[in-house]
């Protein structure tokens, strides 16, 4: 038995999110008949973690168990020829013994450390034909101080719970974010953050509670008071999802961007490099 | 009678070109019939030049003659909401009297100066999910400076006939190349390309063979010799439509560039700014 870890990048726009749901075709149900066309076998897809309806991953990570003897890193390859244009998988490769079971087990959902998230938002009079899926048009002014000013606020370990979906039923809304800035490239306004793990809609809330401070419509105070006092509707808006793509997943087994760079398709040598 | 230009940036994988044409929806075609729901006229509208089926603009110029009273930078607006989001007209002004008819009318494609077009090539093992439409996957290592080294030679005033497609019937094949290089970002290669003008399929063929070069399988000596021997055999392959993106349309009447930068609407005192 092989545990095989897939680097799987994806245009959200045509999917129902992440995981299968009735009302429409998801990526990992896709990706699971490839697999399926390709080994004979019935495996089970472990991913990172969902992504909603319309949310684009860079880098989303997943893992399945097989007896299937492909080479590792021709599942890359095999499965693209069978996937989608808009499901790629990056790279694949086999977890070593020690990880892919017992007390050190290799997880893509459990062994998570940080995931990096990006949120795209382009302020433009117009919007554009070649962005209209993966940024959120705002033709409104948007200063780029106050959105720093107001993503700052979030940094450290706070109490999420006024940034997460009503329904959401995490154990704990507790978070931590490591990572939380705006930087702009021309129209472009780009906003990266990067945390120990984010609740349901947490991301889209916090966006769209920046993008209100942004424009204006809401004081800076508006963040502080909805950490302070965590209920939801102390909190902005959610911002659409087709802006958001899930960047990045950190591991301390193998580091995702030195694997997408192809120095180094399996993971041996390229072990903890979490900064 | 008011001559109204339109500055307009499509995505074009889902149409058939610029031009309309039997097999299926053309860029003019569906603009066109906006411009009719919205002023109630049957239009002509002319672009700089036709993009072939599936190749892109970023601004791409067009004009048409109204009676209508919309005030001209009011064109854009409300065509947007007409519009499907991979046809974004991002600016619309009205051309001052004395280029509006006579001597010294402007004609969106008899005034045209200069064309730039840029080709994007994704060097990588897989493809990409987001790029999937827009640029053209070569998994094959290819050699940039070779690939410089071969644009350069296009600089100049040539003889182009070995590089325009078999059954086209341009008067005369000469054209002059300004400007023609490769840059490289990460796994993105860009070439661009400005000149006075280009003949049907010219900057595919151009890439095509620069791209055999690139690779290694031809000599940088191709290229010499298709300027000298203008017969089509002498060059290499077309490139793919989903790899071009007309991007720049020059004229001595405005600058669509400050326009697009969105300081000006109105062409007055954007004068000539031909480099």
């Amino acid at each position: 038995m092989k545990r095989i870890v897939l680097i799987i990048e994806y245009d959200g726009t045509n999917y129902v999110g992440w995981q299968v749901q009735p009302n429409g075709i998801a990526v990992q149900q896709v990706i699971c008949e490839a697999l399926h066309r390709l080994t004979g076998e019935r495996l089970v897809l472990h991913a990172s973690g969902r992504t909603d309806s319309g949310v684009h991953a860079r880098a989303q990570v997943a893992h399945f168990d097989t007896e299937c003897r492909i080479p590792p890193d021709k599942y890359a390859f095999a499965l693209n020829t069978y996937l989608p244009a808009d499901i790629r998988i990056k790279a694949s490769f086999e977890m070593p013994g020690e990880w892919a079971a017992g007390a050190n087990e290799f997880h893509s959902r459990f062994s998570v450390k940080r995931k990096h998230y990006r949120y795209r938002v382009l302020n433009s009079v117009h919007n554009s034909a070649f962005l209209r899926d993966t940024a959120l048009h705002i033709h409104a002014s948007l200063d780029i101080e106050k959105l720093n000013a107001a993503a700052a606020l979030f940094l450290g370990e706070h109490d999420f719970a006024a940034f997460k979906a009503s329904g959401s039923k995490a154990a704990s809304t507790v978070r931590s974010i490591y990572a939380s800035q705006w930087s702009q490239e021309g129209e472009l306004l780009v906003y990266d953050v990067a945390g120990s793990g984010f609740l349901y809609n947490m991301v889209r809330i916090m966006v769209g509670t920046m993008l209100r401070i942004g424009m204006g419509y809401a004081e800076l105070d508006t963040i502080k008071c909805a950490l302070e006092n965590p209920s939801r509707e102390n909190a902005g808006d959610t911002a659409p999802a087709h802006g958001l793509t899930l960047w990045r997943v950190e591991y301390d087994e193998f580091d995702t961007e030195r694997i997408l760079r192809g120095s180094t398709p399996s993971p041996a040598g390229a072990l903890p490099q979490t900064p």
